[in-house]
Protein backbone atom coordinates (compact mmCIF):
# COMPACT_ATOMS: atom_id res chain seq x y z
CA UNK A 1 0.00 0.00 0.00
CA UNK A 2 1.51 3.65 -0.95
CA UNK A 3 2.26 5.36 1.87
CA UNK A 4 2.52 9.08 2.75
CA UNK A 5 3.62 11.87 0.78
CA UNK A 6 6.68 12.17 2.38
CA UNK A 7 7.87 15.29 0.21
CA UNK A 8 7.62 17.74 -3.07
CA UNK A 9 10.93 18.36 -3.86
CA UNK A 10 11.34 22.03 -6.32
CA UNK A 11 15.23 22.34 -8.04
CA UNK A 12 16.48 25.77 -7.34
CA UNK A 13 19.95 27.41 -7.62
CA UNK A 14 19.09 29.09 -4.07
CA UNK A 15 17.12 27.20 -1.47
CA UNK A 16 17.11 29.41 0.93
CA UNK A 17 16.02 32.38 -0.87
CA UNK A 18 12.98 29.99 -2.36
CA UNK A 19 12.07 28.75 1.19
CA UNK A 20 12.47 32.66 2.33
CA UNK A 21 9.36 33.37 0.04
CA UNK A 22 7.37 30.46 1.16
CA UNK A 23 8.13 32.13 4.57
CA UNK A 24 7.05 36.01 3.16
CA UNK A 25 4.14 35.11 1.37
CA UNK A 26 2.69 32.38 3.34
CA UNK A 27 4.03 32.54 7.08
CA UNK A 28 5.39 28.80 6.35
CA UNK A 29 8.01 27.49 9.00
CA UNK A 30 11.82 27.26 6.89
CA UNK A 31 14.49 24.78 8.20
CA UNK A 32 17.58 25.56 8.90
CA UNK A 33 20.23 24.71 5.21
CA UNK A 34 21.75 21.34 5.63
CA UNK A 35 24.21 20.21 2.96
CA UNK A 36 23.93 16.53 1.97
CA UNK A 37 27.41 16.00 0.08
CA UNK A 38 26.90 12.52 -0.91
CA UNK A 39 23.76 13.73 -2.56
CA UNK A 40 24.99 16.63 -4.25
CA UNK A 41 22.36 19.08 -3.25
CA UNK A 42 21.75 21.53 -0.12
CA UNK A 43 18.29 21.06 1.19
CA UNK A 44 15.67 23.25 3.62
CA UNK A 45 12.42 22.39 4.32
CA UNK A 46 9.02 24.10 4.39
CA UNK A 47 7.00 22.39 6.69
CA UNK A 48 2.94 22.43 6.28
CA UNK A 49 0.51 20.58 8.11
CA UNK A 50 0.51 17.43 6.21
CA UNK A 51 4.10 17.12 4.07
CA UNK A 52 6.97 19.23 3.33
CA UNK A 53 8.35 20.86 0.68
CA UNK A 54 12.34 20.22 0.05
CA UNK A 55 14.20 22.85 -1.45
CA UNK A 56 17.20 21.73 -3.66
CA UNK A 57 20.38 23.51 -4.39
CA UNK A 58 23.46 21.87 -6.67
CA UNK A 59 26.41 21.18 -4.43
CA UNK A 60 29.49 20.31 -5.79
CA UNK A 61 30.39 19.35 -9.71
CA UNK A 62 28.85 16.39 -10.16
CA UNK A 63 25.46 17.46 -8.64
CA UNK A 64 22.11 15.10 -10.13
CA UNK A 65 20.36 18.11 -10.13
CA UNK A 66 22.63 20.42 -12.27
CA UNK A 67 21.07 19.58 -15.81
CA UNK A 68 17.38 20.20 -14.86
CA UNK A 69 18.44 23.39 -13.99
CA UNK A 70 20.75 24.36 -16.92
CA UNK A 71 17.14 23.20 -19.10
CA UNK A 72 14.68 25.29 -16.09
CA UNK A 73 17.07 28.04 -14.76
CA UNK A 74 14.17 29.59 -12.90
CA UNK A 75 14.24 26.16 -10.66
CA UNK A 76 11.08 23.43 -10.84
CA UNK A 77 9.09 20.65 -9.48
CA UNK A 78 11.76 18.09 -9.60
CA UNK A 79 10.10 14.86 -7.70
CA UNK A 80 7.90 13.95 -5.46
CA UNK A 81 8.49 10.94 -2.39
CA UNK A 82 6.26 8.52 -0.99
CA UNK A 83 7.00 6.85 2.19
CA UNK A 84 6.37 2.87 1.65
CA UNK A 85 6.46 0.52 4.66
CA UNK A 86 8.85 -1.94 3.66
CA UNK A 87 11.06 -0.38 0.46
CA UNK A 88 12.96 -3.79 -0.70
CA UNK A 89 9.40 -5.18 -1.00
CA UNK A 90 7.58 -2.53 -2.95
CA UNK A 91 11.03 -2.51 -4.97
CA UNK A 92 10.31 -6.20 -6.24
CA UNK A 93 6.33 -5.45 -7.03
CA UNK A 94 7.44 -2.37 -8.83
CA UNK A 95 10.30 -4.04 -11.06
CA UNK A 96 7.51 -7.00 -11.58
CA UNK A 97 4.92 -4.23 -12.89
CA UNK A 98 7.81 -2.93 -15.24
CA UNK A 99 9.17 0.13 -13.84
CA UNK A 100 12.84 1.10 -13.99
CA UNK A 101 14.90 1.53 -10.44
CA UNK A 102 17.46 4.07 -10.84
CA UNK A 103 21.42 3.44 -10.30
CA UNK A 104 22.34 -0.16 -9.28
CA UNK A 105 18.89 -0.97 -7.68
CA UNK A 106 20.40 -0.50 -4.28
CA UNK A 107 18.02 1.62 -1.63
CA UNK A 108 20.83 4.58 -0.54
CA UNK A 109 20.77 6.84 2.20
CA UNK A 110 17.72 10.13 1.81
CA UNK A 111 17.97 13.40 3.76
CA UNK A 112 15.97 11.63 6.55
CA UNK A 113 18.78 9.31 7.75
CA UNK A 114 16.15 6.21 5.54
CA UNK A 115 16.36 4.13 2.39
CA UNK A 116 15.27 5.04 -0.38
CA UNK A 117 15.45 4.83 -4.32
CA UNK A 118 14.45 6.98 -6.93
CA UNK A 119 12.07 5.27 -10.78
CA UNK A 120 12.14 6.59 -13.83
CA UNK A 121 9.99 9.47 -15.19
CA UNK A 122 9.33 7.69 -17.85
CA UNK A 123 7.23 4.96 -16.14
CA UNK A 124 5.60 7.43 -14.32
CA UNK A 125 4.41 10.12 -16.28
CA UNK A 126 7.12 11.91 -16.17
CA UNK A 127 7.40 12.07 -12.77
CA UNK A 128 10.57 11.27 -11.16
CA UNK A 129 9.19 9.42 -8.01
CA UNK A 130 11.23 8.77 -4.99
CA UNK A 131 10.53 6.23 -2.48
CA UNK A 132 11.62 6.40 1.20
CA UNK A 133 11.26 3.14 3.86
CA UNK A 134 8.60 4.33 6.30
CA UNK B 1 -0.36 30.77 7.46
CA UNK B 2 -0.03 27.90 5.10
CA UNK B 3 -1.79 25.17 5.08
CA UNK B 4 -1.91 21.41 3.73
CA UNK B 5 -0.69 20.60 0.85
CA UNK B 6 -4.30 19.97 -1.01
CA UNK B 7 -2.90 17.78 -3.96
CA UNK B 8 0.18 17.41 -6.43
CA UNK B 9 -0.84 17.94 -10.03
CA UNK B 10 0.83 15.64 -12.86
CA UNK B 11 -0.28 16.31 -16.26
CA UNK B 12 -0.76 13.35 -18.58
CA UNK B 13 -2.74 12.45 -21.85
CA UNK B 14 -4.21 9.67 -20.52
CA UNK B 15 -5.15 10.05 -16.91
CA UNK B 16 -6.71 6.87 -15.70
CA UNK B 17 -3.75 4.89 -17.43
CA UNK B 18 -1.37 7.04 -15.64
CA UNK B 19 -3.48 6.64 -12.09
CA UNK B 20 -3.82 3.08 -12.87
CA UNK B 21 0.23 2.40 -12.54
CA UNK B 22 -0.14 3.66 -9.27
CA UNK B 23 -3.47 1.28 -8.66
CA UNK B 24 -1.00 -1.42 -9.87
CA UNK B 25 2.52 -0.55 -8.21
CA UNK B 26 1.42 0.71 -5.10
CA UNK B 27 -2.17 -0.55 -4.50
CA UNK B 28 -3.13 2.70 -4.16
CA UNK B 29 -6.87 3.99 -4.07
CA UNK B 30 -7.75 5.43 -7.57
CA UNK B 31 -11.13 7.44 -8.02
CA UNK B 32 -12.81 7.84 -11.06
CA UNK B 33 -12.80 9.91 -13.48
CA UNK B 34 -14.20 12.88 -13.48
CA UNK B 35 -14.70 16.15 -16.70
CA UNK B 36 -14.01 19.44 -15.53
CA UNK B 37 -15.34 21.30 -19.26
CA UNK B 38 -14.88 24.61 -17.41
CA UNK B 39 -11.45 23.78 -16.35
CA UNK B 40 -10.42 22.15 -19.81
CA UNK B 41 -9.28 18.73 -17.80
CA UNK B 42 -10.56 15.79 -16.91
CA UNK B 43 -9.31 14.61 -13.51
CA UNK B 44 -8.44 11.54 -11.68
CA UNK B 45 -7.28 11.52 -8.43
CA UNK B 46 -5.20 9.02 -6.11
CA UNK B 47 -5.52 8.58 -2.79
CA UNK B 48 -2.72 9.09 -0.37
CA UNK B 49 -2.90 8.76 3.66
CA UNK B 50 -1.98 12.60 3.94
CA UNK B 51 -2.91 14.45 0.60
CA UNK B 52 -4.15 13.55 -3.11
CA UNK B 53 -1.76 13.54 -6.60
CA UNK B 54 -4.57 14.57 -9.32
CA UNK B 55 -3.76 13.53 -12.62
CA UNK B 56 -5.08 15.82 -15.50
CA UNK B 57 -5.81 15.09 -18.56
CA UNK B 58 -6.76 17.93 -22.04
CA UNK B 59 -10.15 17.81 -22.36
CA UNK B 60 -11.59 20.20 -25.23
CA UNK B 61 -9.17 22.62 -27.59
CA UNK B 62 -8.41 25.41 -25.44
CA UNK B 63 -7.20 23.21 -22.80
CA UNK B 64 -5.01 24.96 -20.19
CA UNK B 65 -2.67 22.09 -20.20
CA UNK B 66 -2.30 21.41 -24.18
CA UNK B 67 0.77 23.26 -24.10
CA UNK B 68 2.35 21.66 -21.26
CA UNK B 69 1.73 18.11 -22.69
CA UNK B 70 3.87 19.52 -25.91
CA UNK B 71 6.57 20.93 -24.65
CA UNK B 72 6.55 17.44 -21.63
CA UNK B 73 5.40 14.54 -24.26
CA UNK B 74 5.41 11.40 -21.39
CA UNK B 75 3.86 14.22 -19.08
CA UNK B 76 4.96 15.95 -15.73
CA UNK B 77 4.36 17.48 -12.73
CA UNK B 78 2.47 20.59 -12.94
CA UNK B 79 1.65 22.02 -10.31
CA UNK B 80 1.30 21.86 -6.22
CA UNK B 81 -1.94 23.10 -4.33
CA UNK B 82 -1.91 24.72 -0.57
CA UNK B 83 -4.93 25.06 1.32
CA UNK B 84 -5.17 28.61 3.15
CA UNK B 85 -7.68 29.68 5.33
CA UNK B 86 -8.51 32.95 3.45
CA UNK B 87 -8.02 33.11 -0.06
CA UNK B 88 -8.43 36.70 -0.54
CA UNK B 89 -6.59 37.61 2.52
CA UNK B 90 -3.84 35.30 0.93
CA UNK B 91 -3.92 36.67 -2.58
CA UNK B 92 -3.28 40.37 -1.09
CA UNK B 93 -0.05 39.28 0.99
CA UNK B 94 0.89 37.43 -1.91
CA UNK B 95 0.56 40.95 -4.30
CA UNK B 96 1.77 42.73 -1.77
CA UNK B 97 5.31 40.05 -1.16
CA UNK B 98 5.30 40.97 -5.19
CA UNK B 99 3.78 38.01 -6.18
CA UNK B 100 2.01 37.57 -9.85
CA UNK B 101 -1.65 36.31 -9.51
CA UNK B 102 -2.83 34.41 -12.97
CA UNK B 103 -5.80 35.76 -14.86
CA UNK B 104 -7.74 38.32 -13.47
CA UNK B 105 -7.11 37.74 -9.82
CA UNK B 106 -10.55 36.86 -8.71
CA UNK B 107 -10.82 33.20 -7.55
CA UNK B 108 -12.78 30.66 -9.56
CA UNK B 109 -14.41 27.42 -8.42
CA UNK B 110 -11.98 24.29 -8.46
CA UNK B 111 -12.02 20.47 -8.38
CA UNK B 112 -13.47 20.52 -4.86
CA UNK B 113 -16.20 23.14 -5.25
CA UNK B 114 -13.56 25.88 -3.82
CA UNK B 115 -12.05 28.86 -4.70
CA UNK B 116 -8.90 28.96 -6.47
CA UNK B 117 -6.33 31.01 -7.72
CA UNK B 118 -3.24 30.45 -9.69
CA UNK B 119 0.63 31.89 -8.85
CA UNK B 120 2.88 32.82 -11.15
CA UNK B 121 6.24 29.93 -11.58
CA UNK B 122 8.44 32.76 -11.91
CA UNK B 123 7.67 34.04 -8.32
CA UNK B 124 8.06 30.55 -7.06
CA UNK B 125 11.09 29.20 -8.16
CA UNK B 126 9.15 27.78 -11.63
CA UNK B 127 6.54 25.63 -9.85
CA UNK B 128 2.85 26.67 -10.65
CA UNK B 129 1.17 27.24 -7.42
CA UNK B 130 -2.59 26.59 -6.77
CA UNK B 131 -4.14 28.06 -3.44
CA UNK B 132 -7.43 26.88 -2.24
CA UNK B 133 -10.09 28.46 0.31
CA UNK B 134 -9.46 25.61 2.75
Amino acid sequence: MLGRLNHVAIAVKDAEKAARIYGAAFGAEISPAVALPEHGVITVFVTLPNTKIEFIQPLGEASPIAKFLERNADGGIHHVCYEVADIIASRDTLIKEGARVLGDGQPKIGAHGKPVLFLHPKDFSGALVEIEQA
